[in-house]
């Protein structure tokens, strides 16, 4: 076996040994690279109580270098490939995951968010290439079909525009993004928490095959490993990491994608947030963020994302104005002779003066140039507004209560 | 004529020959008394050639004492009074105009922000004291079954609080929450563009009457004056600076009520807006005031209103956080053990063990916590989880991906 090989093999067997995003284990990685690090491993010389412990209970299990080549077996079996810090193709930039800090967060997740050992990788292109330009859309599984709606619109709009669309192949509005992605012919990557051949959620399985044939599926476990429950958290870290910022769409109170979005404000990437009903209990989570996270951005569509994200000058969103008007452009004079006019019966220009409060002499001139632009007319009986020509009549369409 | 009477009759004066919040006006009535700033106008001796165009056109169309004598004998009339500062119900917070400052406002709306000179008032209760706990809620006039909706809800919270709702009797979302404040038989004030004695939209005639019966209708114009156009942004200062709080909750692009928050904001008072889905045209103007107004705070209902607004303790919203469950409180290998364990067939304690990667020691404590707290079963042929009870099975109810 070539050196590089025994590396990669390393590697398997301590993901399959600990956990990913075990601190303990990537900085032994670093320190004494991956075969030294396994042999310390399994020779009981964890640094820690916890991980010797973890290290024993599953080498109780079988052999590490046994599981591991089965492993690499079964993979290429599946038309999988691995892929490590050694490739070309590996995603660099998730080792920014060194700097991430989580406020307040006290479990085990929250805590071991160390860089990935390795990918396991299921689709064509190249890994790295996939994310150099891609956006995270995550959210509730329990989706709304307001949820669902703009968790398509975003993945279309996304890929449409070039970019990469990363979700994590879940029920609801993680579906919605890669749906909209492939529904645009654009390139969508799931991240998984549990082996590349594990369709998790079953009902997914038909998606997670079109996603692969044009896409990527992208996990940190072995072929075959379980979807528990804490790996849906260890998985977000990835999401964060490897994109260049976070859409969250959807959240119930506390829900695994608000920790996402803290995950990528946490290492510095935008974290943005899609508002909703304040009826719904899908967009409390989606509230709580934008009230409790100050770097925590209201975003409404794709604009908006492509604004934070976008390092390119015409994916900025142009500002939301209301269609210019005529009289938009008058002076206060102006405002005030126009809004001095009835709307029905004609009334005299000096009478148009004293409402307006302004003089005789400026009231003509104004007159003539609201004539002009056909905003008044006059009439033998004096003067009126025109007929409004836009929707809605003057009390509803051109005064501004409230 | 007593020198108050004098006093209160060259405000109304002034009222008439020039728009309320003009500032030459304001500081004339300062330094002089408003009789001394009176005769200084009528003589034509107004500090800038706009005020002086402005007092001789509405001069030309009577005589400023007289009119202001027959609207206090139409006030009287009317069952409505003319508050002064010199009375004890005046609203002495308005004078916090003084120091509103609108960012980027060049149009005389925007720079013509001085203090009323006087309010006309229809219903019983004292002015300043129905402002002194009061939380204004404004939007748009085209509001959606949703905006009406929160708006209720608000005006409802608000008010079955002991809080008054304050609005400017406009149909849509002013409407609801007036409707909302009576309905929990609370306090509603609708401050009008126009006289209080002219119900402006008329379709709401019934619900002014309501409004008098029970709260206040609020004027500073002289009865009988028209709701023009550019006199609703006057009125929004009073709005903003009355109350203790302004929530805006559905508003179009540039809207009057997005002007309102901002009068609220220039003014150092909370600025509050209720987000709505991304789809609806009604939200626009609330999405980019939370985007593009840095002290625009987010609020889904009345606790977090409560929150920006109440000095009172009981009054805090408490954080949302879903219901806390048994297994909220496990320690991480609990943890582990627990999400180890399978759904349905029973597996043996060596298999929990490998499986969590948790010694054999801990495990076989773990388990037995577990057991207690009922999350796990104990069987001839090993351990299991316990059947769920939460709705929900295990993979849509307690795993936690996206």
């Amino acid at each position: 076996m070539s050196a590089l090989a025994e590396r990669r093999l390393a590697r398997v067997a301590l993901t399959w040994l600990t956990e990913p995003g075990t601190w303990s284990v990537h900085r032994l990685v670093d320190q004494l690279g991956p075969v030294a690090a396994l042999d310390l491993l399994l020779d009981g010389g964890a640094p820690d109580r916890a991980l010797r412990s973890a290290v024993a209970a599953r080498s109780a299990g079988g052999d590490a270098r046994a599981v591991a080549e089965q492993a690499l077996a079964r993979t290429e079996r599946l038309g999988a490939r691995l892929v490590t810090p050694e490739d070309d193709e590996w995603p660099a930039q998730v080792a920014v995951l060194s700097r991430l800090v989580l406020r307040g967060g006290a479990r085990r997740v929250d805590l071991q968010t160390a860089p990935p050992l390795c990918f396991w990788v299921r689709g064509a292109g190249p890994l790295g290439q996939a994310f150099d330009r891609s956006v995270a859309v995550v959210g509730a599984r329990a989706a709304t079909p307001y949820g669902t709606h703009v968790a398509t619109e975003l993945g279309y709009g996304l890929a449409d525009r070039g970019w990469t669309v990363v979700s994590g192949g879940a029920f609801g509005i993680d579906s919605a993004a890669h749906r909209g992605a492939l529904t645009a012919g654009g390139l969508t990557v799931a991240v998984l928490a549990c082996g590349v051949d594990r369709p998790y959620p079953m009902g997914n399985a038909a998606l997670f095959d079109r996603i692969a044939e044009t896409g990527l599926l992208v996990s940190e476990w072995l072929p075959g490993a379980d979807p528990l429950r804490p790996r849906f958290l260890i998985r977000n870290r990835v999401i964060a990491a490897a994109t260049l910022g976070t859409v969250l769409v959807e959240a119930a109170a506390r829900s695994g994608a608000t920790q996402t979005l803290n995950r990528a404000i946490g290492v510095g990437r935008p974290g943005m947030v899609v508002p909703g009903p304040v009826t719904s209990a899908m967009s409390v989570g989606a509230h709580e963020l934008l009230r409790e996270q100050p770097k925590a951005r209201l975003v409404t569509g794709v604009a908006h994302v492509l604004e934070e994200v976008g390092r390119i000058g015409d994916d900025l969103a142009p500002p939301v104005r209301a269609p210019e008007r005529p009289r938009d452009q008058l002076d206060d004079e102006a405002t005030q002779v126009l809004e001095a006019l009835p709307r029905r019966k004609p009334i005299s220009l000096e009478s148009v003066a004293a409402r307006a409060g302004v003089d005789l002499r400026t009231t003509m001139r104004k007159l003539s140039m609201l004539e002009e632009l056909a905003l008044v007319i006059r009439r033998d009986d004096g003067y009126a507004l025109a007929p409004v020509e836009e929707s809605g009549n003057r009390a509803t369409g051109t005064s501004t209560p409230a």
